[in-house]
């Protein structure tokens, strides 16, 4: 099942990892420079931590700063720790601001210093006004590397002004234009500098319809404006509509990566920063977090039965079949659970169609349950020979799951109206309710029917 | 906790569904025709169907195009049947050759014949080309609007070629060099078109150190490459290094977001090209598959619960206890599972860390054993009074978080060697394991020891 390009890559992965072990250093380390930053990245993030120390020392140090800013939060640290204040200095230099700024917080406060003394006076007070704003927002994730040019000029000036200037920053598609004090007013496309006659002026060929990112943007409605819009990069300014610098579409699609990431490891209580190798006393104590608070729902549950003990005493089938309703209320409330905080996250669950939703999953839920009543009831019947038991079981199966769409819905919604993220939080609640309320209607409903 | 621009979309739709409501449909038409396409679809897939099917009716039919494209799958699938033939070959009209591609795959036999007959002869060409190749390989996402250009000419005369030709495709960062024979040579970026001497050759200029993509490479490959390499196009050749068009980024964010997407649904059992507000029977039928599969695994649960009925007659202490032994099995395979789920996704678990990755899960899960043991084991003490069924409980916690790290590591791994998406199936034969181990071990154990 894995493709070829991955298949490549682990071929030289392995025989990388082979030369290492190989004893064949030289060879490693000329088979480890020739690898993108990137993909250096991926395998140290790849490798359990002694190896990977071993692997970092004999990456190129002109490269250290590109690895670096691949690898997660946690492996940088890691690495970093490894290295020498000169080394990290010179891993700085040639960073773009955004990245810069990233960086600087991992660093020890000492290395701060050094790194804002040795950079010129324009350089420092850009990076200052990236990192006056939180990573999480259009300043976080702007860059500096505007090329701005005036509305009264012509083409030409501009075209001879690039050719004088002899460099672009990457993934520039337009120029930025800004009248006399730096107020944003339109971008001229490269596209448009290139086939528009050299002599009409910018103005004139100037595009008015790209609205600018105000800072204070978060980066998930930036992420979503690059998307909708197809941009490679959108100016940013301040409230005042002055230029700040620009944010570029590498830096968005590292958003969205690491958004899906959250929410697929917040479901299970992980981060999206974490070192897979992390050490196992470090891993071992953020997964006790996780599991002493569904520890804490197990009891609840447990307690629940506990209230029943004279009835499964008497009745010890309903010890056997009391999982089930349990059971399918969670995987029922999943569903409806997940496909809630996904239209969250993309913005298609709002107010006004929330109770729409709302009565389509529990439309679902009890067709669903009705269904699987009757198969789970005939199979307890048949089983332990009560009808009474397949009928019991199989109302609470629909009480379970009308229950678990409820919750399913409401949760999330909830959650995020007071401020916690729904992907976190939402599957340990959810499972919560249907634990304790699969347990007590088919306990409950026995104990009135049954003794 | 709404961000600001989502608020503000909010707002937009809400005022719309508001002027739709209350009946002043030329104002909502108006309103809703001055959305970007993808807002417009964005909505549309927030929507009931029927209201969803007013909407559709105000757009504008200049907008059908862009905004089938921006719906996901089955919502297309329902707009496409609201529409005549007419309006349908209308919607084609200037659609990129790789969007036109994916969207003939939803039309009718009939009139994918009437489109394809619309077209030029070289366009028609490229549609076949294009559709030549799966929908998740790069020839399936390249487009076939590359401008190319020889080695031997002067950057003059590129210049001149381009202002004649009067417009260049979006997402154009570089032109595509290639020989007479249609090979591919290399790029010619933009920047260096602009900032370089005109007189200079193209081939001097040339930059041939971007590979070019294989168009059969598997879409989740390319997205890592333009990821990797922070790439806004890049070229696509057969196998013959023939070139054949080019991928660019925004395809690129749609393969990226799909995947993530695609991750965190199935976990679930969900699919991301479904309608959020599917018809109620629709939806009922593809959970009812979800629910079934995971019933069966709920009953095979409670089996081995009834081989020990007798064992629970004694001591109805056991059935208030074992849910807990299960589910804190469950979570903390979950937890492994879902890491290494994500890392085969990201190609960061392979054959040669797979087993430190193993070892690492297991000594975690060991760890986090004892010390839940020791918690759980002193409750059920202070609960039941009896320390041999603390004793039991912890001793069968451990078993079961030891089995649930293998299991969690070695599961995924084995899917994916056989060809099963480890995200779908992976979860429910976990909690199988997790299910039965702790029911074994906890019942087994308390039946050769307390009875």
């Amino acid at each position: 099942m894995q493709n070829p390009a991955e298949e490549r890559q682990g071929n030289r992965l392995e025989a990388l990892i082979e030369a290492l072990e190989s004893g064949t250093a030289q060879q490693a380390r000329k088979m480890l420079n020739a690898l993108h930053p990137a993909e250096i990245a991926q395998l140290l993030e790849s490798l359990p931590s002694a190896k990977r120390n071993i692997i970092w020392e004999l990456v190129d140090p002109e490269l250290d700063g590109d690895v670096l800013l691949h690898v997660n939060d946690e492996v940088r640290a890691g690495l970093i720790r490894e290295m020498d204040p000169e080394e990290l200095i010179a891993a700085t230099e040639g960073m773009d601001v955004d990245d810069l700024a990233d960086f600087l917080q991992d660093l020890p406060s000492t290395l701060i210093g050094e790194v804002l003394r040795s950079m010129d006076k324009q350089n420092r007070h850009r990076l200052e006004s990236v990192m006056s704003y939180p990573e999480d927002t259009a300043g976080g994730l702007m860059n500096t590397d505007t090329i701005t040019v005036r509305a009264d000029v012509t083409l030409d000036v501009v075209l001879r002004y690039l050719r004088l200037r002899g460099d672009i920053p990457d993934l520039t598609d337009n120029l930025i234009v800004v009248n006399r004090n730096d107020r944003y007013l339109g971008v001229l496309r490269l596209r448009d500098l290139l086939t528009n006659d050299p002599n009409m002026s910018v103005a004139e060929a100037l595009d008015r319809e790209l609205d600018p990112v105000i800072a204070d943007a978060p980066a998930a409605a930036v992420a979503k404006l690059f998307e909708d819009r197809d941009l490679i990069s959108a100016p940013v300014v301040d409230e005042e509509n002055r230029l700040l610098g620009r944010i570029t579409i590498d830096d968005v699609v590292d958003v969205i990566r690491d958004e899906a990431d959250h929410s697929f490891l917040s479901m299970a209580g992980l981060g999206e920063e974490e070192d897979m190798f992390a050490p196992v006393m470090l891993s071992s104590r953020r997964r006790a977090v996780w599991l002493g608070v569904n520890l804490l729902t197990a009891f609840l549950a447990s307690w629940v039965i506990g209230l029943f003990q004279g009835t499964i005493q008497h009745i010890v089938a309903l010890a056997v079949l009391m999982p089930i309703v349990a059971s399918m209320g969670g995987i029922s409330g999943t569903q409806t659970l997940t496909l809630v905080i996904r239209g969250l996250a993309l913005g298609q669950v709002r107010g006004s169609n929330a109770r729409a939703l709302l009565w389509k999953e529990v439309a679902v839920a009890v067709l669903n349950g009705l269904l699987w009543a009757i198969v789970v009831g005939t199979v307890a019947i048949a089983w332990f020979h009560s009808y009474k038991i397949g009928l019991i079981m199989g109302v609470a199966m629909i009480i379970n799951l009308f229950c678990a769409a409820l919750v399913g819905v409401t949760i999330p919604l909830g959650l995020r109206w007071i401020g916690i993220d729904p992907a976190l939080a939402g599957g340990v609640i959810l499972t919560t309710f249907t634990d304790v309320i699969g347990f007590l209607a088919f306990l409950g409903l026995a104990t009135v029917f049954l003794l």
